[in-house]
């Protein structure tokens, strides 16, 4: 492809493009109101056709503002098997584009503090805004930011302090795990366990009242058939044997808080020689990974809409930037099943 | 955590604390040469017990930089399991953080035009600097940045130009792929075959010599023993069978120039009832996932060094920022193994 070269425009080259002051062409940006109809479009005609971008700090200077929006990046955590943050941040550059925003990667010099990195940028006016993704933290961040007046949202519910005002969107992932109940009880299954994660885990437990509540309303028990740890994939193949080892009525599905947990689940029916799929063992996970797509037959998984989620992300970051009050403002989205060969 | 809150520092709260006028703490910042050193220690104080830090606009208008790096994300391709960008992206940050940078990110509209998106950050002076990861496609950014005098440091060679100069960073996959035959070998296998990538691939076939030179080396045939497609579970799958069908002598392991490919691989050794592993049908991957980390029973592969590349990266970034010249910059990693269960 040959490269697309042309000399970069400036005030001075736009106006005498159009053949007006400087002077001029700053008030066709900032004060448009005070030129003739006329000459304001042929300012823009010139601005347009040299394709003039006003200087950042220029205009960071004069705006009190840098158009960047701060998010922390902690790192991955080895096997685990999400990949939601790589789908998440591709979905928030795209949507903050649209509404001339970027997005600015910080790291903490030390992870367990989730308030690290955050005062640095502040102090040296580096962005606008931040989106916060750990909440499940407990999220002292949105505390932090609100008490300085610094616009940001949340991905991610005040699980915490239900009664906090500030923006924030989330994904219900209780409706989620209802989906696979629903799926899996169409599909004749009667004993479905539920592979979730530990007590203190506001969001393993708020899924886990999907698979209660539904089956429940679907008139079926949960007795023996919950099982609570680790995100981690030999927590949920010792969570699977357990279950298959009892005495009595043994389950037939898995429901899985995660995508990780549900790997370990696959491990276990595998090694006691059975298969996964709607004719054996049902599996379905959360999160939809990519290794849910590439492993053996496919593992059906609950999909966050983070496409979504980085739009209703950036339309509240719009209304906090723009001074808009909306009262409590915050989205609930519904996530999707992806059905594939474990069920 | 209770909240950290001091009021944030200004010129006049910093000159204020140290009694010196404004323009002695602006002189402290730019050109301590011109204060007495007891008044430039005084200041130094009042900055540093205030936690002052100029605002990011006013230094970029002085010093004419950002200190942000621009990188395009380009969308995950859904199928694919290679994760390489969220780890490198992690790792970038951080590195950032050391140099006094920081990472942003920018979309294409279209993700196709392999150039679109950095012109507006460039006319804007959003940017001090890119990095470019997308090189397999031939790297016209190198090029079109290097005409504008646009620092930027590309993370994988210039394939297409051997001779280009530009500073770039990459790692060694024709010596990672040496690694898995040689392990493979050690192991006593020798009929070792290649599920590589299309000939247009220069990454590909890059790859694929590590193959078969080591195979040659080490005194072993690499006839009947090649395949070569796309970047996907299917293909594998295909070729895996494809090279168990043929009449004579058969492979007993694969080695593969993705992790993707390796998982058809292994649903084809399960479609045929033997088992991945040293005992019968061994393989390697490449890229070491979040997948091959967890399917069973866990994929070797190779791991490039992204920690490490990010490392190089700011390095060879921070010296073109200086305006260092250095001849011909950049710097090859060398991956290393996983070993896992599949060999």
């Amino acid at each position: 492809m040959p490269a697309r070269h042309r000399p970069v425009a400036t005030l001075a080259t736009v106006a005498a493009a159009a053949g007006v002051s400087r002077q001029t062409v700053s008030n066709a940006l900032n004060s448009p109101e005070l030129l003739r109809p006329d000459t304001l479009e042929r300012v823009q005609q010139a601005i347009e056709r040299l394709g003039y971008t006003p200087n950042r700090a220029a205009r960071n200077l004069r705006t009190r503002s840098s158009q960047l929006v701060g998010l922390r990046l902690d790192p991955t955590t080895e096997g685990t098997v999400s990949g939601l943050m790589d789908r998440f941040l591709h979905s928030l550059a795209e949507s903050c584009r649209g509404a001339g925003l970027h997005v600015l990667l910080f790291t903490a010099e030390d992870v367990n503090d989730p308030l690290d990195g955050y005062d640095e940028l502040l102090r040296s006016a580096s962005v606008d805004a931040f989106v916060v993704t750990d909440t499940y933290r407990g999220n002292p961040q949105a505390a932090w930011l609100a008490e300085r007046q610094v616009p940001f949202v949340a991905f991610g519910r005040p699980w915490t302090e239900p009664d906090a005002t500030h923006p924030w969107v989330d994904v219900d992932g209780r409706a989620g795990v209802m989906l696979a109940v629903d799926h899996l009880v169409d599909r004749g299954h009667q004993r479905i366990a539920w592979v979730g994660w530990q007590k203190s885990s506001t969001i393993g437990e708020d899924r886990r009242s999907g698979w209660v509540d539904r089956m429940h309303e679907r008139g079926l028990s949960t007795s023996r058939l919950s099982a609570r740890g680790e995100d981690t994939i030999e927590y949920g193949r010792r969570a699977a044997h357990a279950l298959l080892d009892q005495d009595g009525e043994q389950p037939t599905a898995f429901v899985c808080v995660s995508d990780t947990v549900a790997m370990g689940v696959l491990q276990a029916i595998a090694e006691r020689g059975r298969r996964p799929g709607p004719d054996d063992l049902a599996v379905v996970g959360f999160d939809d990974s990519p290794a849910a797509q590439v492993v053996l037959p496919g593992l059906t998984s609950v999909r966050q809409p983070l496409e979504e989620v980085a739009v209703q992300v950036v339309r509240l970051l719009e209304d906090r930037l723009a001074m808009r009050n909306i009262e409590h403002p915050h989205a609930i989205l519904t996530p999707e099943l992806r059905v594939r060969g474990t069920s």
